[in-house]
């Protein structure tokens, strides 16, 4: 299915059968593409936390303003940025990269100097959100590979992100969440959003051209 | 071509072909992936602006630490986040919401007011930064759109948006810049990152599972 058909054909579920599972399979590809994501200098400042433990998710519906699609999902992805900036942390990207590409470590020195110093001018709130914007691009992607593969998947900032952050202990791992994604597979009759029409702005409130 | 493939294909180009352009019927492919992305609360806060005008592209280069990509592109795309949430504007699109679904405007006010009093308790930057998150949502979205169809894009952050803003007079639109998409067709021969293997983090390192 091209892309374009497969973002019609998503929506925010709201509804999702307990009984259905996503395959292993599928779900690794939806991970997958959240990996292959493009994000600022190639850092991947974030990581994706698969959550299957079906009294996890129950100890999370409280946290996420009561909402039983994250109970009822096949898996709970959650999108967490870096919650700073470290030369460790930056390191350590550009080392593995220059060691799969068999170059010196030192080949990108200029440029990752440059990027440090750039980062650590930024205040911590302002670190964690540049990292968590580079997740929400992961987060699109695992969205429209959910889709192509007939998941379905519900974006979800509607939740408390410090008490989810204590929940799963995310502080220790130098995390904070960003956003989370229930998969698995809606219950259409009983979907109060499916029955909608989809909602866009026009192109020509949405496009701005400068030609 | 499946999503998988495609962000394979793709990688960050750094050296476009200035004779080629982009056809209108896949830009026009690219733009409906931005504009179909989900955002939070369907509120669309961001607006795709679309740069075609060769001397408009120049003078963005020195505004973008010079990178010569923006002129030889064919197309550029600033995605750009709201500066703020104010009533009129989410007003404004759950009544567009509303009308189309052919519900009373009112049916969301419940919704709607908790989602204003949660907005509008966030700081300046916080607005600006939440909806600058959505922005890359479509971004990731618009990237994977065009590797669809072959066409080449540079995922970039790195130019002043305050420098930016002032040039395109986003400030009167009520939009901040948030991140930049080049887009055309790759010189294989003179782009130094496409003879480089590209690098991700190992699924050990990226994925936390909590079963």
């Amino acid at each position: 299915m091209a892309l374009l058909d497969t973002l019609e054909w998503r929506y925010a579920t709201k509804k999702y059968d307990p009984t259905k599972k996503v395959a292993q399979e599928d779900l690794d590809k939806i991970l997958e593409a959240a990996r292959m994501a493009p994000s600022s200098s190639g850092l991947q400042q974030f990581r994706v936390i698969v959550i299957t433990n079906q009294e996890l998710k129950e100890k999370i519906v409280p946290v996420a303003w009561g909402q039983q699609i994250v109970a009822d999902s096949s898996h709970l992805l959650v999108f967490a940025g870096w919650n700073s900036y470290t030369d460790e942390r930056i390191d350590n990207t550009f080392d593995k990269m220059n060691a799969l590409r068999g170059l010196p470590l030192d080949t990108t020195d200029e440029y990752k100097n440059r990027l440090k110093a750039q980062l650590s001018s930024l205040s911590g709130e302002q670190q964690a959100a540049h990292a968590a914007k580079q997740a929400y691009i992961a987060f699109g992607l695992a969205i429209a590979q959910a889709a192509e593969l007939g998941v379905d998947a519900t974006p979800m900032e509607g939740f408390s992100n410090a008490e989810l952050d204590e929940l799963l202990g995310l502080d220790k791992l130098g995390l904070k969440s960003a956003v989370m994604l229930p998969l698995g597979y809606r219950m259409e009759e009983q979907d109060w959003l499916l029955k909608l029409k989809k909602f866009r702005l026009p192109k020509e409130e949405f496009l701005i051209e400068l030609a």
